[in-house]
């Protein structure tokens, strides 16, 4: 493991500029043989530069064989295979390790995103939530979003904070990125001392399907999510719980017996995926001593 | 005044969202003798539909006869040109009064903006302030900033409702709209009928200038809005306040023993201008009888 490499990744998303600042401030505060152990790179420069999120398509669903066959010419998809040449397995600066720092404008807190159920991912996720407490959202089984960056590397996360206004900067939100980035150095240390002992269990909030905001004949968003449910992530659903307010004012309630725990309320880039929010279910999983072989 | 009409104009710049859904909430909710005394209008029709603040130049920037003569091919200049004259003066839909609704990232909560020292705007702001409490942000003698939408029309403010993101709906900024707009109609009748008195005094935060972002040699922003600072808009700052947080953590403070009011801080879309907060006066203003016959 102390040979292992961590690729840290800011400005995937151009707009969302608080992770490349807390990159900046680290690579300034950090020593020269704490930088050993990582490499960073801005994700999408371009998109950085124009304050937009992408240009041409979502650099973090690009990471897709099969949208690169079907779309060689967008930025983005260009993009992504370059960062995989240059960082990604075989390459000479190759990382076995990824975290990709980025902001939602959702009340989401300092949380990870996982994707999928690699047993590297799970270590990882489970050593920050036993530091740090952080909710875990496990992204899993959907075929509308796929192509995630930390999928094109052998282990990596998501780090995702807020709530953030796009291109706006805050030194809170700043710092909270250098809390995670610092602790970092001690896990690549610590865990190839064994000083990281796994908890017994972890809890994590998994990925069950999302819903769109209604939407008038014209396919214009006419009710917005509920004023009880707006900055309530992570907080349970139940049956006839309000979800949507109306444009005359009409409760749009939620009805299942089946509770969930929604994430990513009311994000502004989900709005053209047709997302009002996702949903999860809050799951106990034991870990497991295999996981730290595998890392 | 009864037969002054109103426009409500949502969606100058295209990336604020929550404006143009109270606009068609507000809408569907009046009924239709209410809905005699307005117009309502889509400032930046091609900005909203991409999500973008604006297409060429700032719109709220573009109503200005020297930049139109410079600038003739720009599609917010054209857009400037022809909301003038479908609602300007002489128009056939002509409105004596404009009100602009805004959203901003940083922390204004429900505020105005008075564009120079026009009696029609201090009677409108009086009565706006003298109502809901509201603070007044008088900009004016500001070479760098001119062509605001409202200057265009006899009378006019600008509502400016924050923090929230760009793009990102808020049902309780939405709220907020709401409440402005429901008692417009009030207002309208109202002031025809002399039932809102003009307050003896108002309190209006007047304009000083603007300071940018600690930059680096190549322009980029390397210091951040200090932690202490961030959502303080409209708390006065005095000499030796910190005012930024640089890259090494250390703090650049306000040295002046001139004490100003900021306002603006941090907002996402003034970084291009490099706007990183306006300084303001606090100053109280002996209301004039006057106001009500110009009106």
């Amino acid at each position: 493991m102390i040979n292992k490499k961590l690729l840290i990744v800011s400005g995937t998303h151009g707009n969302e500029v608080n992770p490349i600042m807390a990159v900046d401030k680290f690579r300034n505060l950090i020593s020269a043989s704490q930088n050993k152990h990582f490499e960073f790179i801005l994700g999408n420069p371009l998109a950085c530069q124009k304050g937009l999120r992408y240009l041409d398509i979502d650099l973090n669903r690009s990471f897709d064989l099969e949208k690169y066959n079907l779309n060689k010419d967008l930025y983005e998809i260009q993009r992504a295979q370059e960062l995989v040449k240059k960082y990604g397995p075989t390459s000479s600066k190759e990382c076995q390790i990824v975290l990709d720092l980025h902001t939602t404008t959702s009340c989401m807190g300092t949380s990870i995103v996982q994707y999928g159920r690699r047993k590297k991912d799970f270590y990882l996720a489970a050593i920050l939530q036993s530091k740090f407490g952080l909710p875990i959202y496990l992204h899993e089984q959907d075929s509308q979003q796929n192509g995630f960056l930390v999928e094109a590397w052998p282990c990596g996360l998501v780090i995702e904070i807020g709530p953030v206004a796009q291109n706006h900067y805050d030194p809170i939100i700043v710092e909270r990125f250098l809390i995670i980035l610092n602790f970092l150095e001690d896990l690549l240390d610590g865990v190839a001392n064994d000083n990281f002992l796994l908890p017994d269990e972890m809890i994590v909030f998994v990925h069950q399907g999302s819903i769109d905001y209604p939407r008038d004949k014209d396919g214009n968003i006419n009710s917005l999510i509920h004023p009880d449910r707006v900055m309530k992530d992570w907080i349970e659903i139940k049956n006839g719980d309000p979800l949507f307010l109306d444009e005359f004012n009409k409760n749009i309630n939620y009805l299942s017996q089946d509770n969930v725990y929604p994430v990513f309320i009311g994000e502004a880039a989900y709005k053209e995926k047709k997302i009002a929010m996702s949903f999860t279910k809050k799951v106990k999983i034991t870990c497991s001593k295999d996981w730290i072989k595998e890392f």
